[in-house]
């Protein structure tokens, strides 16, 4: 059976994804981060998601992003709730939460994880459609990944390329919700709240984006809200 | 004062790559990074070099490559040693002493604190002269990095280039030895052995290339050999 190593947030998009690799034959190498980030609620998330998914494994790294800090999700700098979130995006601005160079590393773990295990793709839940302005969420950007990682391995290098997949980089969230309904996706066990606490609290920037996605869905979010 | 980050392994051609950034101007953030190898000592070395480079800050970073292993450095895998080291170098084979994705992973983490702390380079002592094979090592892959790292971040979006930059990536292990010479690095600091232990092996593919640049190079090796 041929392998997939898909990272898992706990969020919604990369539940979506890795179900989207399970759907397309992958056996599933999960892999979740847990970097510093302001709550582990997240976490125990992605473990019932990689559950439902069946998959193979589920590697766990622990890095600690807040010895680099510089943003809100690992420093004591405050997440934008309400308008100020709204003003960030209508600003177009990239927001305080965006994690220094997050998903390069985040590849970068998944790529080594995929030679070690000799999977052939990578699937990473990105969607620039309702998305945060992180530069690290475009197609662009991922191309030129792509790109690098075809010359950065032992694999690659003997002829056997490993796949940046981002299946749903061109959906919207209402989309993403509509594809996670038809494959089933438990969304009850999927978190995107970037504060921490046993409800989400509807007002930032990424509760905003998962509460509208869900409405515009024509369908109930079934997590709880604050 | 213009600020680089330089990833200090406590091996030479790190100190060199670093002595090399000090020498063309810049203010030195030393990175280091304790991957699970099989010995601290160079990292202990690391420290000795930063201080010599009067670095502003030296940041060291934990991970654990163990949790995906698949090297000799990084899983209970033999370094080949003597004969053995010899003939993986002659079939031109890449020898197990490779670790999947670790320059991408520790690039990746430079470009976070390159980030961070504003600086515009990334010093890398990478060569591929008297090398060992490793895909990561090659001009080619660092080129596809520096590509990816101008779409990655907050920084490049805004139009702010963080280099990559392998100052040493053509020269032969004699003509690091001469550049770290000319720039006073203190190489009784610094330590290439991939085994543990306090003296130098003498026998591993890593002592070896060291001990040849040096008897080309005409000069002794500060350093104690088993």
């Amino acid at each position: 059976m041929k392998k997939a190593v898909c990272l898992l947030s706990g969020g919604m998009d990369s539940a979506v994804s890795a179900a989207i690799a399970k759907k397309q034959g992958y056996g599933i190498y999960a892999l979740s981060v847990d970097y510093g980030q302001r709550h582990k609620k997240e976490l125990s998330c992605a473990r019932k998601i990689a559950k439902f998914l069946g998959a193979k494994e589920h590697k766990k790294i622990k890095i600690d992003l807040r010895q680099i800090g510089c943003s809100a999700l690992t420093a004591d700098i405050p997440v934008p709730v309400g308008k100020d979130a709204a003003g960030i995006k209508a600003s177009k601005k990239i927001p305080p939460t965006y994690v220094p160079a997050r998903n390069t590393i985040f590849l970068s773990y998944a790529l080594a994880y995929a030679e070690a295990v000799g999977a052939e793709a990578i699937y990473i839940g990105a969607n620039c459609v309702d998305y945060s302005g992180y530069p690290d969420c475009r197609p662009e950007y991922f191309k030129r990944f792509q790109d690098m990682a075809d010359y950065a391995t032992k694999k690659t290098v003997e002829g056997k390329r490993i796949l940046i997949k981002t299946p749903i980089i061109g959906l919207d969230k209402a989309g993403i919700v509509k594809k996670g309904l038809e494959l089933n996706v438990p969304f009850e066990h999927t978190w995107s709240c970037y504060q921490g606490g046993t409800k989400a609290c509807g007002e930032c920037e990424s509760c905003v984006l998962r509460l509208n996605g869900f409405k515009e869905a024509g369908v109930m979010d079934p997590i709880l809200y604050a």
